[in-house]
């Protein structure tokens, strides 16, 4: 706040590096004069289209030109949307981590997998409290979501406050903690604020998002119906107040309860670990020791509530899970709904849970973590921004919020609609989309961060689609001639039995055209190569409407 | 009807050989003694691993091996899940088709394009009446569904009845012709019927699916909202009375109709031909005179409800369309729910269709085709077979409606859960899995039918995760000495800049292993292969966790 009261005062910029075409990378900068914030650091999932991709970073290079300005990051909540990024991220760009006690928990963990753990700084921050990172001023506020610990932030800086909700809802009685602090939102308001940054995930659907504490109820009345069953219960990982509740009802009817899938087993070890979950004493037993008990006594938790191929669930629902075998008298409850692009995948899985006799609950035993259109209005009309920049979402989503805030009276030019890169200028006076850094998408594909781009998925899109051609032959040196070959050799085009007859015809249109080169004298072998391409290449389309990739390889010996 | 009365009855076998695996391939065989016929023959589309195929149709060879006694193909409706593998399969499997009017016509269009016009017979058969094939004779009753003229089937023969409803929902309101002939399914069960096999697609959803009539009023309400604006609407090019309604709603606000999409204008062209859409003079225009009228005066109509990527909707919104290009003063109404796996390339079309300004409406503006919870009960209270045997949908649906079937009294022994190519046996006393015949599901990829195969398909996601490493060597004959090479090519591997070093050390690999293998005197090709395989494997998976299909391709010369 060193410039409050001093003069002209500059502009502030909010640049969006990534999140806003796609589901995740959230990571938002804010720059005032030579202070860099960075808010939030996410992974995204790769799409259909990315084929072999494992996922997706954010490209910082806005933040590596700078790296000098970056004071540090702040993170709102713990999930991989927002954290995920945080160790590939900050091996280019090293400051200190901000964020309440739990995020910093998973965050730690990460970093930990990726030995930075003792180079980079972390910091606990509790609600309500603010901390200084050059010009700015950052204060959390309690907000609730699927996943404790979850914040908004007031951001200050002498060009004035932004608040950004983060991922979150209005839950009057959340499972742990308090709700969200609507009294700070409505305090911070009063003073004045230039923009809101506010998630629209939820902004297409009507009314309030229900509390966390229905789903309690619901476990309840499920297992007393189903009191002789054994219950699995598949469910985000990082959703720790419904562990919570699924814990709450398994002690409440006197079952065990086990554990399963990876994420699942780290997320409850740093939330119990922290204070976030309480399990009373042997509550919680080893998968091994499930056999100890009858049906009616086990509860398991597990990972894969979206048809993950390889999470627990899916594992047990293909019969290829180790140690839990699927059997008609199991009870499986979804505590879940499929996030867009996994229903089929959820699908499959109930399709083999029933087929295996057993029983799939997968309706009505879930409740979102973002707001909806009421809850959107809510936070609209405490803080009652100059500025609305819709945030989080696909485009329809933050589309929807535009509407939302049309309708409470926002014009045009007070709702600002950004691209991944705009530089959003902001002052008292005006609001506008100033110019464009440089970002993008980075692939992460086994080790490699970035070493496959546009032109690999090309390739392999190409060769998914009808496979590869791959021509051979062994010139001599200096005359050309022909010593080996042509050879074809497919993969991924068609079967063995349809391709012998193929790709011997295949092999005279090679020769014919070969033969045709020589008569021309030609000895180059980039037009050796294409000529061979684009024969062999028409002759397959005609006999199969098919383009498989074609690769001409010529050998060359004395 | 030979055997009625006349000594002992022999059973009647039901082979579904397609569809209770997946969504699509809807055909199934009735055989009573030397008499076989097949109810609907439809294709399903590929899933997301079946890389590259254009369209699945099932295998047959079933019927191929009982072909003098396949007496014909029954069709119950439209769809191509159910009448579109009949080109593929009357090739092999030639008998007359029997089906209602604009079935028929549908069908017609196919056979056309396959050339097959005049060598196949069609009949085309009223509701109400009834043909006989062999021992069986079968009626053809009028249902509702999302096509004009679907039916359901009484099957009779010596055994008994089987009920079989189609794809069907009862509409009370339909926008053409009759309601679902009720009281025909009343009688027929007054008779005593053997077997219900009911449509699951809705099973889980609780209730009745609404009236296509309540369509009509929203596209009014909508249309007089919209005044102003143009208006585009996508849907299923089949469902013509949607098209109808959209149709009156025009004409009723003085818009002119463009109808866009090959297969829109295909269905609309036999259905009006065929008298089930009533389209007023003046009415339809060309899309080239759509620049004549001003927004407010048009209509189009499209396809690419389902974001398919090259339908005209899709095409539109990415800018990619000859002749529409999307401005703020359009509304686009999704007139269809996105079918399951198909939400992410809708959602990426609304999104494109907003960012282009237009306003984009997805919510309550479709009814389903088929029928829920309450009607699934109505048909089998007015049927009340004496076996259950669910079908058309994923095993999930046919479990529901199993579970609708126990509600109603049915118990284990009455309901028949089958898979494709079980033979379900049945007769008077029992029901039975009496064994199991060969089905599958044949690839079609390009002009291949059944080229592409498991190898294939499994060569196609290698090659699509990691792209693939090719090794080149030249020896010479006799003596096995390298000429040339190894050369190392990849595509679909890693980015260009990178692979070079990587590749380059592959190389000293590669000569490495090549050096061992020549101290231990060893020239079999095999073996040279697949050392160089495994080591370059395994050196790769060290530098890169990746594992990319890997082709040593090895040349000999004198």
């Amino acid at each position: 706040m060193k410039k409050l009261n001093k003069g002209p005062v500059s502009k502030l910029k909010i640049i969006p590096l990534g999140g806003l075409e796609q589901i995740g990378l959230n990571i938002t900068a804010f720059q005032y004069e030579d202070s860099i914030i960075v808010v939030d650091c996410g992974i995204a999932f790769p799409e259909d289209d990315m084929l072999g991709i494992d996922l997706c970073i954010p490209d910082v290079s806005f933040l590596k030109d700078n790296i000098e300005k970056v004071k540090g990051f702040v993170i709102t909540h713990g999930h991989e949307d927002h954290i995920g990024a945080l160790p590939y991220v900050l091996k280019e760009v090293n400051a200190p981590i901000y964020a309440t006690k739990l995020t910093v928990g998973l965050i730690d963990h990460k970093l930990e997998e990726h030995g930075l753990l003792k180079s980079v700084k972390r910091k606990v921050v509790k609600h309500g409290q603010s901390i200084n990172l050059g010009s700015f001023r950052i204060e959390f506020i309690k907000t609730n979501h699927s996943i404790a610990d979850a914040s908004a932030l007031a951001i200050y800086c002498p060009a004035g406050i932004v608040v950004h909700t983060g991922d979150f809802k209005v839950d009057y009685t959340p499972v742990f903690g308090d709700a969200i602090d609507l009294q700070r939102f409505g305090e911070i308001g009063k003073k004045g604020v230039l923009a809101l940054m506010c998630d629209s995930t939820n902004a297409e659907r009507e009314g309030f998002t229900k509390s966390e504490k229905t789903i309690g109820k619901i476990f309840d009345s499920l297992f007393a119906e189903h009191s002789r069953n054994r219950i699995i219960v598949a469910t985000f990982a990082s959703n720790v107040d419904r562990v919570q509740q699924i814990i709450n009802t398994a002690c409440k009817y006197d079952r065990k309860v086990v554990v399963e899938g990876r994420s699942m087993v780290n997320v409850i070890d740093t939330a119990q670990e922290l204070g976030y979950l309480k399990v009373p004493e042997n509550t919680l037993i080893d998968i091994d020791q499930i056999k100890n008990y009858p049906d009616e006594k086990i509860v398991l938790v597990t990972t894969g509530s979206q048809g993950e191929s390889m999470a627990a669930l899916s594992r047990m629902a293909m019969n290829i899970h180790r140690k839990v075998q699927i059997k008609p008298n199991d009870t499986i409850i979804f505590s879940s709904n499929p996030i867009p692009g996994n229903e089929k995948s959820v699908s499959k899985v109930i399709n083999e849970l029933e087929a295996k006799g057993a029983e799939v609950i997968f309706q009505d035993v879930h409740v979102s973590g973002h707001a909806c259109r009421e809850e959107i209005k809510l936070i609209y009309s405490l803080v009652k921004p100059k500025y609305s920049i819709p945030v989080h979402g696909e485009f329809r989503h933050r589309r929807a919020q535009a509407t939302i805030a049309e309708e409470l009276g926002y014009d045009h030019e007070h709702i600002l609609m950004a691209h991944s890169g705009d530089i959003i200028e902001l002052d008292e006076e005006t609001g506008r989309i100033a110019g464009h850094v440089h970002t993008g998408t980075v692939y992460v594909d086994g080790l490699g961060v970035g070493d496959v781009g546009n032109v690999v998925l090309r390739d392999r899109q190409h060769l998914a689609e009808d496979g590869i051609v791959i021509i051979v032959l062994t010139l001599e040196r200096g005359t050309g001639q022909v010593l080996a070959g042509p050879d074809i050799i497919s993969r991924g085009f068609v079967y063995v039995r349809e391709a012998d007859a193929l790709l011997e015809d295949s092999t005279d249109v090679l020769e014919d055209s070969l033969d045709k080169l020589a008569d021309r004298g030609i000895t180059d072998w980039g037009k050796i190569k294409s000529t061979l391409r684009d024969d062999l290449s028409d002759y397959l389309w005609k006999k199969t409407k098919r383009r498989p990739m074609i690769l001409p390889i010529i050998m060359e010996v004395e």
